[in-house]
């Protein structure tokens, strides 16, 4: 079980994988140099841990204890308990979920084995937004979506924020990293998927007319902003639109997948 | 036009308006007692006042006065023009976005004025998150919905922040706040709304299938924590459910209602 260990010094080296946690840049490099992620909450925690992830450690005021008692038994890893003054020294801001876990990052899993029996595959390209790769995952997750596919720009969905909104779908649903962009959709079509891009472009059909009738589809979401790129466009197998009432702007990411995970899902 | 009013000192009383847009509280208050409400970015201050809103005032940068030249030459409210640096300081944030404006609210619209012609209408009951409240609308009003209602404890439509997620939908789209709460579905039956709650009870059936050949429907939603009261699911004339995949905690009420205005548009 979790060896529990006092601790009073904010500088006590062993904080080290929960300081500063708002400075996203440092985060990054801290979280990819250590190998390590961060999950918040005693929920999401025991989450990363029975989705088969490992700790480095656990942090948490004594209050918390009794809630993650039985995970704590259960893993090897140190507990540093600390109160919640302290604990908003070492991380920066209040923490109001009380539990924080580092765990360790596991090798990336290939795309043949992402793509392993799967039938519906979210693929995402420039989604740089932490809070909407985990809406996506979540949405994609909860509407029968088998796997994730991202494209190398996208945000890291084992990024606290992510797994937070993801409410823990980044653990559950299979996802990795595309090797490259350029021909990432030709590539899913040689795999035997029909790639359907999510797009404004003229030529585009309503989505529920896109997927009719087929077997395995890639649901292709671009970017925040300027949504897909020219090229994934065009390489795509099918464009798709959403239906929209005129002079609205479109829909916002996390809006436009959910409800095109829930009509591919029924195709 | 507007006439322009160089300001150097961030205690001028003329921008009191503009002050702590941080503190929720504060605006809250604020912006009640003096009947106002702040509109951020240039897309969005255009919005408001092509909506007939008018403005009491504007305050930005001068490096925006020129993409919103026309706005200004329409409006007789002045505008304050100010360095970055003291806007800062008189918003207690760096307003990226430049342009500010100060708008008057007008009187809520009577829950009759807003049903009038409308076949589909989007009824909140406690959603307490101003970004919640801008993502709903912003689909609702993108996926067809005619008009909405808002129980007396949702988040105002008129928050800065719902504005800014809503894109401006809180501006087009018809709303007003429901008097009263209890009665509030029954009331909506009696006018000839099906009331369809979304909801996670036992009897609920696919929302596709509660839909199905109604003419006017209300689709009603309820908190992002507990959905919604006991009250408002007894007293809706039908229950309906996202149909999603074992394990997964439903999906979060933006995207919900994204999916769920979808198929009820499309009924």
């Amino acid at each position: 079980m979790a060896e529990l260990v006092e601790v009073t010094d904010p500088d006590d080296p062993r904080l080290r994988d929960y300081r500063d946690l708002r400075d996203v840049q440092l985060r990054k490099d801290l979280e990819a140099e250590h190998g390590l992620f961060l999950a918040e909450g005693e929920k999401v925690v025991r989450r990363a841990l029975e989705s088969g992830f490992d700790a480095r450690s656990f942090l948490m005021a004594p209050r918390w204890l009794d809630g993650l008692a039985d995970v704590l038994d259960r893993s090897g890893a140190p507990c540093y308990v600390l109160s919640e003054q302290l604990a908003e020294q070492v991380t920066g801001f209040h923490v109001h979920r009380g539990a924080l876990a580092s765990l360790e990052r596991r090798p990336l899993p290939s795309v043949e084995s992402v793509l392993a029996g799967a039938r519906s595959v979210l693929v995402l390209e420039d989604v740089v937004d932490h809070t909407n790769v985990g809406a996506i995952l979540r949405s994609g997750a909860a509407l029968g979506f088998d796997a994730a596919l991202l494209a190398p720009r996208c945000a890291d969905p084992l990024y606290r924020r992510a797994i937070k909104v993801s409410m823990g779908a980044v653990f559950t649903l299979p996802w990795t990293r595309l090797p490259e962009w350029y021909d990432a959709l030709p590539d899913l079509s040689a795999r035997g998927f029909t790639t359907v891009a999510l797009t404004l472009a003229p030529d585009a059909v309503p989505v529920e007319e896109a997927v009719a009738g087929l077997d395995k589809v890639a649901l292709v979401l671009g970017s925040e902003g300027h949504g897909l790129s020219e090229r994934w466009q065009e390489s795509a197998d099918r464009r798709a639109i959403i239906p929209m009432h005129e002079g609205i702007d479109s829909l916002n990411v996390a809006a436009a997948s959910a409800v095109a995970c829930y009509v591919t899902a029924r195709r």
